[in-house]
């Protein structure tokens, strides 16, 4: 595990208290010394390890898990080189299409050598920071994209990671990067911009600050976030995000003309409507699970319809997926 | 008391408990039964009575509190004047403006008889509504509207309302209706307006639904609200809401060209910090307690710099009020 904070700290807790023998290693001195420190204090069956360097943290590794801030990727990668190492690399960062751009850029050191390469993105965030927050508890439940690709993922690297990561409790999403891109920006960085914007408009007016409620909390909520977090998670996706900016301003420029209406209560009872559904449905309740092909293309469009791997069938032919539950239509 | 949803029976469950003798009127025969019963289980100390009319339970009322939504509040105006009522009248309704207005229209029959008229609005909600949510203590350390204007109010209506308010533990805010209708479009009916917009978008894409995690969550919660009731009470401030939606269209496009710059990340860091500051500033805390002169002017300035009445002197000449303590620039 490189990288320990909050989401490489929980993974690394998460395998190690699952069974698996984990290494870490953060690039601060401080962070490493509160992971050796909290390993004394786990039950001995569930302890990790921290090193000094990466190459002692992967010299016997299978799996390199890289969990540090898109910025630093390129920089371990190198050193995933420069350590020979040879195994299955994954990630954590919250965008896909730039991480797989540096793992190809690099292709001609790691080639021959490692045996592959599948992004990883967990939907799972706190607005806590840092290894001290990090819980072995934060995966269970949550959505956590493993990228696909056809003609680049080998589906037995997809495969081995899938029954890791199915093992901590999560749901496997499978998702080309693109895709991946695509949909956290519609619904976790465009939040984040309409958080701040809301903000600092209504910091403008202090009777507004002291009226300001339920909506207002919920609705700014992620925009205390540190700025130079959410630079990086929005600047690195940028490609996706302004497409997903753009949708929503064009609702609202909906809204607009509502509020101009001759009826505006009538004309906005309209314009709500399709959000009100979308957010009643919402979050998808699992369907029926469905025995189906580990294949490339059939994980994909099972991601593509809202559906998740719970399991890898030991023979590594089949998997379990679920598909969102029909919506009622009342 | 003239309705018994939420906010209706919150007013009159805290108003008894406060020792107040609180009669209550509801136009659904289901409510007042629902009401009733609620009321033979009460203490004794705080029951209240439920009559079949508006007639019956303003017969011998010192205040009447309209508690329905802004459709209906005309006709029970028309109720009160009907029935001869000649005490003083307050509303919670979440927009001011179209009150006063309507309030303006029926002085000629409200005339010489009515005490007065304060519009009010207390900033509690809930996801729940009707009679069976309704909580005595929800007003405890909220923001409660009482508006004034200059030449219009009578100041001594305006303190015997804040008593009233001040004892059941909410903030008194003091504002004229249009500074208050220009506040709540920004933090309470532009954030529906936005979580209606995202859930919207988000929901054309299966996979996102199934990717959406906290930030997605917390900036769309609003969104599932019956559309009816967002559109009454977007529609209803339209003049307001309208530019208050342009303001944060304005933020956003610096987010788009943020998006769009040579270096986003770098971009959008400076774009994100105002509105980081703003909310890690809110909720505004309360500086120290300060005695000022109970003038309508003065109480107004105190609104509009985001302060708020604790108490009201016995004397009616001076009030307690708090403003928000100034903001640690670090």
């Amino acid at each position: 595990m490189i990288g320990l904070g909050l989401i490489g700290g929980s993974v690394l807790r998460a395998l190690a208290a699952a069974g698996h023998r984990v290494l870490g290693y953060d690039a601060d001195p401080a962070t490493r010394a509160t992971a050796r420190t909290a390993a004394a204090k786990a039950p001995p069956a569930a302890r990790w390890q921290v090193t000094a360097t990466v190459r002692d943290a992967v010299a016997r590794a299978d799996l390199a898990v890289v969990a540090v801030p898109l910025p630093a990727v390129a920089g371990v990668l190198d050193q995933l080189a420069d350590a020979g190492f040879s195994g299955l690399v994954t990630d954590v960062t919250s965008v896909k299409g730039p991480v797989h751009q540096l793992v190809g850029q690099r292709l001609h050191r790691l080639h021959d050598r490692l045996a592959g390469f599948v992004g990883g993105h967990p939907m799972a965030g706190r607005e806590t920071s840092g290894f001290a927050a990090a819980d072995p508890e934060l995966f269970a439940d949550c959505s956590w994209v493993l990228c696909l690709e056809p003609g680049v993922t080998a589906l037995s690297d997809w495969l081995e990671l899938a029954v890791l990561v199915t093992g901590l409790g999560a749901r496997v999403v499978p998702a080309t990067p693109e895709e991946h891109d695509r949909a956290v920006a519609a619904v976790s960085h465009v939040p984040h911009l309409l958080a701040a914007a809301l903000a600092a408009t209504a910091a403008t007016d202090p009777l507004a600050g002291t009226l300001a409620a339920g909506s207002f909390r919920d609705g700014t909520r992620v925009a205390a976030t540190r700025p130079e977090l959410v630079a990086a998670m929005c600047g690195g996706n940028a490609a996706a995000v302004g497409p997903a900016l753009d949708a929503v301003l064009t609702e609202l420029a909906g809204a607009r003309t509502a509020l101009a209406a001759d009826d505006p209560i009538a004309a906005l009872r309209t314009w709500l409507t399709p959000g009100c559904a979308a957010r009643t449905a919402w979050p998808p309740a699992p369907g029926k699970p469905l025995e189906l092909p580990a294949r490339v293309e059939t994980l994909i469009r099972l991601g593509r319809a809202g559906g998740w791997v719970t399991a890898v069938a030991d023979d590594r032919r089949t998997v379990t997926g679920v598909r969102p539950a029909p919506v009622d239509p009342d």
